[in-house]
């Protein structure tokens, strides 16, 4: 096991009817800007709640940010936040939000440009505005975890920051709030959680045995309910199960003191700024592509975790029909709740391939993976394996 | 799943060479009490390794805290933190150390008895000394939770308190400090973390995946590390797997949401109050009888951990054959590490029954379990079942 720390210092309230609770969780004095997305917030009812259990405190309010959300948007929303001296920001909605509310929290006391922190992947960050969140969306971690990713439109750069004063003080966590989502949110939820895990979990053995059980165990999970979690909007302990693995899958603590290997994320990043494909189907673009160029490196785990979650049992086959299999399994997963795997899927070809290499350059992005050896000449046969 | 709520803010410092962290993580205008057990944290270097780290800083020590910590050998350092004006406390040794710091922690600034914090559960205390810990043995977990067991010696009664306010503000984890423990030791700390993740995840079904995945993954690694664990006192990652493990069975995450069943515990904290039978022991003495005893409400979730953790097909017996055979594995793992699962194991018989009857009355430990139906006759039944 590798020598690690680790700190979660987020209150989690989790169940139905907790929305009421922010009552007692954002402080009396609190003068508070509540941030979301769309217009569902307000259709479904959520923002009313929101504003209920906040009652006798100074609120305002900022919508608007949108998926992937950009600077130039949340700028907005940090000029709110000085013009009106307020202390406290509320996400209310899915990863997108609550990424974007790290940003503002960091920027409303930033002193210089703010584009800063995201270029300085959040070492710059010396102070934030507290902030909590309530989440209606289960994919992306961010409600538990101090990292955010923020897009620079004007440049299509697309850049992840972290800092330990980003962590929320609080997210509420109500499975029903997931029920009335588009089909198409929960199976991008389903993949973004299954990723998170394999990025901290398919690397190399370090003999770091509950991590790896708890990692299999997410990826189970997820793969116990994606039917059930498409068929049926309104079953609550499916809608559960979905919301707490996909926190559990990037809280920090299956990636403690284990190697990671986030260049699925890298090169997924690069899909998204270019062409504006949902961040989870970069992912499932990415993911089966990369095992199979890393298969050597990655093999003793990528055995393992076709044992164990897929269950291709070790007499099933020599080494490398069981990790064509498991990557098989993990390909089939994806398209199983209607995500495309491959490139075509999203009308794009060799030209795209030409494009997110150039991005790769731009941003740095020559050394990915768990041993750094994803130069650009990788990359290019991973994006090429995807086409 | 359960409504719940989660917040652990102990950060965890984990790995080889890890306590000059120290210099760090404690403050350095603090005023320290490092509390410490027996003459083994001075022997083995550990509290010259502390002393060192802590350099420039008031340092005070009070050592001598027994197993299972007594509120008469402790009010001997709530009088020397006092008496110092100190007002950071570090716990070097094991479970009992530190629950015995808890306790100081709680009592220094207590107004009025301070037994009162352990006869209200923790209720009363409303402010605390800050605290961290350099943990020694790995068993207990009290290094990131917020609870604690302290005993009155002169009426042998050992009563558990917990407070939000309870949690160490840091713990520092070094795999390498576990190898010059008696095997003794090692075997109890295999015990003691089984069990705590049993009494989190043996109830019934509510459709907690993530959980019950998390539980089984701590129960199948106990497993998989207790031969070399024993064997091999200086493998630096099988005892780092033990203490990581040890950690995550008791620090809330996987009692999230879920029902629990702490009779086991209170059962045997008579026994150990009673007779000084170390506290894993008496656990292995109750568990398997009362798993038995309650093997119809535990029904479900027998067959699930036969199944998971044991191997035990369903096509291998009967419902009853099946928790038979998981009651007996789970005995067998606690013999195979060397530790006797029935009274008569460590020289008790019937009297032993009675006398831990009248302290369970005496107590109020009159509707334990999951259901709250295990009453004195129910106690009786699972005690007469442990002879």
């Amino acid at each position: 096991m590798q020598n690690f720390e680790f700190h979660n210092p987020t209150k989690i309230v989790f169940g139905a009817n907790t929305v009421a609770k922010l009552a007692k969780l954002v402080p009396e004095t609190a003068r508070v800007l509540i941030l979301f997305g769309g217009a569902s917030a307000e259709k479904t009812g959520t923002l009313a709640e929101v504003r209920a259990a906040l009652g006798g405190r100074v609120v305002q309010e900022f919508g608007g940010i949108e998926p992937n959300p950009s600077y130039e948007t949340l700028m907005g929303a940090v000029a709110k936040v000085r013009a009106e001296k307020l202390d406290f920001l509320l996400a209310v909605g899915g990863g997108s939000v609550i990424d974007g509310t790290k940003f503002v929290a960091a920027a409303a006391l930033y002193d210089g440009e703010p584009w800063e922190i995201a270029q300085s992947g959040g070492a710059k960050v010396k102070q934030a505005l507290p902030f909590g969140a309530v989440l209606t969306l289960p994919a992306t971690g961010s409600e538990m975890n101090n990292g955010a990713v923020v897009t620079l439109k004007a440049t299509h750069a697309k850049l992840p920051f972290r800092s330990a004063l980003l962590f929320p003080k609080f997210s509420v966590l109500d499975p029903s709030k997931t029920f009335t989502l588009p089909a198409k949110q929960i199976a991008n939820g389903l993949v973004d959680a299954f990723v998170h895990t394999v990025e901290q979990y398919l690397t190399y053995p370090v003999q770091a045995l509950a991590q790896d059980r708890f990692a299999e165990g997410l990826l189970q999970t997820l793969v116990e309910i994606a039917p059930q979690a498409l068929a049926a909007p309104d079953d609550y302990d499916t809608r559960a199960n979905l919301m707490w693995t996909a926190t559990l899958a990037l809280n920090g603590l299956i990636g403690a003191g284990v190697p990671q290997d986030w260049a699925t994320h890298m090169i997924g990043h690069e899909l998204t700024a270019l062409y504006d494909i949902d961040h989870a189907r970069t992912l499932a673009i990415v993911l089966p592509a990369l095992l199979n160029v890393q298969r050597d490196t990655k093999r003793a785990k990528l055995l393992q975790y076709g044992e164990r979650v897929w269950g291709i049992a070790k007499d099933s086959g020599s080494e490398d029909e069981r990790v064509d299999a498991a990557i098989a399994a993990t390909r089939g997963f994806f398209e199983s709740v209607g995500i495309a795997t491959r490139l075509s899927g999203y009308q794009l070809g060799q030209e795209a391939v030409e494009a997110v290499l150039a991005q790769l350059a731009e941003h740095g992005m020559t050394s990915l993976g768990e041993h750094r050896d994803i130069d650009l000449a990788r990359s290019r046969v991973i994006l090429e394996a995807a086409l």
